[in-house]
């Protein structure tokens, strides 16, 4: 997730003391020390009752498993394979026993899924709203971290699977509640919100390509996320409107609507990222062999850091206006 | 800190899916992985605005310190050496640009004091009150971190530094408020509940002694710490009355109430431990050799998990009653 507050640049470190012990920050996962082999990656963050998540829009067994899928998806925008997690959660009276465990059976569900180990946490009281927070250690083969500052002109750009899934299910659900029948193509679109799945694969394939590849994750819409690597990298990105993998869930929908669902919506956990145009087909073909779909979507055409959408025969230029969850 | 929920033990992992990394949880920081020569130890907490501080009680600038310092605490009591530190933070809009920056700016001094980096976080917004969860990633020497449960009959029972000052400065700030005139050695109080130190240094002594050591540290007060080195390592404390090194700045309340906040006032961040009479004089006499003062307060007298308090001829059964903060 993003820092929403200005002040928060001020305090970012410009030395550390572990001159030995290498840290690359800046990205949503940070990436230290570790051994000969391994780069030890790291991220924290926070889901709060009534900002991030609600009861009427997501089961406690789904809040659970967003939460630990949000840095689950941090640590698959750095290339790293999850290990270890910890989970820090202050509880208000309103939440029972009951929906406590189904929090934590919903972050183990996906921990499974995904060979990750609860190793600790705190557990502490609040007023108010539930807050969890969760740290996600993980590891990734030494200097192959993929960062956002990696892109360069004429790569490609590209995206994992569909994006504006999930916002379109929020707005689904939002609008009708938990409750309402609905159709086939709606429950998919709520399924994509309620339960994202993090891209841990497609991060480990382009990881292990050992290419140089620039690589985010979509938590806060395309827009957001194309123009972190943009800046990261000091480049332009050109994407292309009628390349961008809409879900199809979305098709009786106007486009758009569509289009504002995968621009600034959020929370699809889809990686976005960029490759020279060589090293482009060989991970499509690998991500391809493992079942997992590799959309190109644009190309880095500039030197300078901006991002805009190809429509028709505009040029409109996609400001970082990020997904403002229920505050829209 | 503890576990104030039935539920998590429910949750605690069986199993890991790292074969090849060992796990060693229970106590407040985890011990994972690592190379040939260290073992890495990681902890969490949270503090809540209104449950674990309060405007009135402590600054922006101090809230931000302690939140630090529980956490380097806690790796203290695992002999460990604190490397990174990450901040995730729940933001009301009740508090201020410049409020938050006094916060970043405790840690940042603490950190310094410490040689701690800060390597990332999150940033969230949030309806009522400030939610301050800050990870730290250490190491200690390969299988030498300080467990609970290491324990054995016939150890002396130590305990660094003074007790009791914390508890002892919050009830004046909660009688009297922050603005109050105090006398100097109600400030001394004051100040050791406002900016605790962690014993980082007393914990590298004890880890590189290389000797059987237990430990915890005294964030809930030393009744409850002691109960959870005899239930972890199943073995029966006794405590001595007399021994309790109690803040000497409390000396002008009554006995009573300065062994109140001795044992179940909490947050004085001082390491309680065991060590075999052979081994005790050796780290008190390196303690003393770097300033530290170490002391001796009791024996492990019995297999049985309890804590008894040696009072004149009276021994009383210390309960695990923690520290309640502001909800007492």
């Amino acid at each position: 997730m993003k820092d929403e507050f200005s002040f928060i640049s001020k305090i970012t470190p410009r030395h550390t003391h572990q001159s030995s012990l290498k840290v690359a920050i800046g990205d949503d996962a940070a990436v230290y020390s570790g051994t000969d082999l391994f780069d030890e990656v790291i991220c924290v963050d926070t889901m709060v009752e009534g900002i991030h998540f609600r009861k009427d829009t997501l089961t406690p067994y789904q809040i659970g498993k967003k939460a630990l899928a949000v840095n689950l998806s941090d640590l698959a925008a750095m290339g790293a394979i999850p290990h270890y997690y910890l989970v820090s959660i202050a509880i208000p009276k309103s939440w029972s026993e009951e929906q406590l465990e189904a929090v934590y059976h919903g972050m183990k569900d996906l921990a499974n899924q995904f060979k990750v180990d609860l190793i600790g946490g705190d557990t502490v009281s609040i007023q108010e709203c539930l807050v969890i927070t969760v740290t996600v250690i993980g590891r990734v083969e030494k200097n192959r971290s993929l960062l956002r500052s990696s892109a360069e002109v004429g790569d490609n750009v590209f995206v994992t699977g569909y994006v504006g899934g999930s916002a379109a299910g929020l707005s689904l659900l939002l609008e009708k509640g938990n409750e309402a029948p609905y159709f086939d193509h709606e429950q998919e679109l709520i399924k994509a919100h309620q339960e994202p799945v993090p891209q841990v694969r497609a991060g480990r394939i382009f990881a292990q390509s050992n290419e140089r590849i620039s690589l985010n994750d979509v938590s806060d819409g395309l827009a957001s996320e194309a123009n972190e690597i943009a800046e990261a990298s000091q480049v332009t990105l050109l994407l292309y409107e009628e390349k961008l993998p809409l879900h199809p869930a979305m098709s009786a929908n106007e486009l758009d609507q569509q289009l504002d669902a995968a621009l600034y919506g959020g929370e699809d956990f889809q990686l976005i990222g960029t490759a020279s145009k060589e090293t482009f087909p060989l991970i499509q073909a690998e991500c391809k062999r493992q079942g997992i779909s590799l959309h190109l979507i644009g190309e880095v055409i500039d030197n300078q850091p901006a991002v805009y959408l190809q429509k028709e025969n505009a040029k409109i230029l996609l400001s970082k206006k990020g997904y403002n969850h229920f505050s829209k």
